[in-house]
């Protein structure tokens, strides 16, 4: 087996308690689409004398935008001691009346009084992995003026039939092929599974994309949802699983779409695998059964896919089959 | 700022606490150079009737790969969850009975019997970043047989010079100017403090590279070392840091190098960049004080560069500047 050398899509789904490392914050930074769609959606947005508050503030980036543009005040929370650095931060750049850095939960935190906007970077694998939309909603539903504005706004979850060879091969397809002579079948289970970051273009998609659900920012209350879609296959081909990312819409009309076709974001696209390639015919219609169920601070991901014109099996993958809690 | 595709480099460092989920594992299987030299050196080593440890066995791989080579009985320890997966592996491999795995660390582990090996992929960034080496010191003080073998035997640290302009201002530069329009000096600050892993070529060198410390893992009992180093340019260049590797060697001289000019693995090097870049000339002779720190489950490096012939100030940088704890 060959040592692949974009290892992105290895780790991405691990990450998330890891906000007080250095390299995330790196990484999010070093994405200057994430970065400056956010910025000019802040821009955009926030007025001068507002009030702000930035859920989850990392090295205090947002906040920094939010002050720049105008605001007021401005609400920085961060549970992790990256704060200290954003904190330092900004110092340096003069904002630090205008900032108050809070270390807590979203959900713990208390501001004494109501904001007319919510700024927060919460995007994890396949939009809502890392489970932070709760805690964006318990700030809202406490401090957002009935009127205020939540940045983004509404984030669109989007899955296609996917026929990719090379990445079936190497996340499932070598394992079943007795590596290092050894059985690894067990392995190949698990990746089947499991939810892996990956980057698409559009020639691998098999069917039209669906937008499986519109997350509204401004009543949605959690990640949880459970939805059935059918596909239109649009050529023919071997699916090898579904293809997913999403759209984040800020209020103004600003998007930050991590779709195939779109410019790479360190979010890539998200791969769910079946457990055996399919063949599929142009015209067919294929079932999607798809939902999601957040434990903790993850939220896990269950599909089934359906091939209702043949005797081939449904398959159906759960991330929670993958989980090894210590 | 563009985004870059390899970012290997952000990550490596933060893996450690993560053994249960799947894809550290993808990622050290995925490993050819890694797994196939460890299962020579197993076969090369394992006799047919012989007792082994596998410290961390993760997947159970080098605990399969000693069954396979003989052994009698293998005492497989693993404190993740990781090893219900390598309990279904094992068995379906057909080594359950002789495969014992213990769900523990392997300082709390108890062995029933004297072993004649123990085997362990205990490497991290820079060999010691993960601080595994006192587990199985631990292990070895209390249950390898005094004839006994140890897989690797010999750790060997090296240290180069290094020029890297790319690097250097993807790391540290580029956050000195401005990005998003904010000042970002605290950030390159904490960059340059700490340990990135990435890759070089033996084109980066600018000095003979020097065996900072050679770890016999037959006695070593912790990750702590402190030395002072000389170090020869060899061609005129603009320092940016020190590179860093580390050999392991096998009993009967099989060798995992982890080297610039040798094929790649996961580990890649590590750069230990400076504040700011140096001007240095063929034949000068530079300073390294190099010293490590054990911190619970990470390793500390702090590393001091002094350039005798110049009044260059020496550059101080510490890992321990850069972390943030919860």
């Amino acid at each position: 087996m060959k040592l692949r050398f974009n290892i992105w899509e290895e780790i991405m789904p691990f990450f998330i308690p890891k906000y007080d490392s250095l390299r995330i914050h790196d990484l999010m930074l070093s994405d200057s689409i994430r970065t400056q769609t956010y910025r000019r959606a802040i821009e955009a947005n926030v007025k001068k004398g507002d009030t702000v508050i930035d859920v989850g503030t990392g090295t205090g980036i947002l906040a920094l935008f939010a002050a720049k543009a105008g605001a007021r005040k401005v609400y920085a929370i961060e549970p992790t001691g990256i704060i200290d650095l954003a904190k330092r931060i900004a110092e340096r750049n003069g904002f630090s009346d205008r900032i108050e850095f809070i270390k807590a939960r979203a959900e713990e935190v208390d501001i004494p009084e109501q904001v007319d906007c919510i700024v927060s970077e919460w995007l994890g694998v396949f939009g809502v992995q890392e489970n932070m939309l709760p805690s964006v909603a318990s700030v809202r539903d406490r401090f957002l003026k009935s009127e205020g504005k939540i940045l983004p706004e509404t984030v669109d979850l989007f899955l296609s039939l996917v026929e990719d060879r090379e990445l079936y091969y190497e996340k499932i397809g070598r394992w079943k092929k007795q590596p290092y002579g050894l059985d690894y079948t067990d392995f190949a289970f698990c990746q089947a599974n499991d939810v892996h970051v990956t980057t698409f273009n559009s020639d691998n998609l098999l069917s039209d994309p669906v937008r499986i659900i519109n997350i509204d920012m401004k009543y949605s209350i959690n990640s949880n949802f459970k939805v059935e879609k059918h596909f239109k296959v649009v050529r023919e081909g071997i699916c090898h699983g579904l293809a997913g990312w999403f759209q984040a819409i800020f209020p103004g009309g600003i998007i930050l779409d991590t779709a195939p076709d779109q410019p790479l974001t360190e979010w890539r696209q998200s791969f769910f695998p079946i457990a055996e390639p399919v063949q599929v015919n142009r015209g067919e219609e294929i079932i999607v059964k798809f939902s999601t169920k957040a434990d903790n601070e993850i939220v896990h991901f269950i599909r089934e896919i359906v091939f209702p014109n043949s005797d081939r099996p449904s398959f159906v993958s759960d991330t929670r089959k993958v989980k090894f809690s210590d």
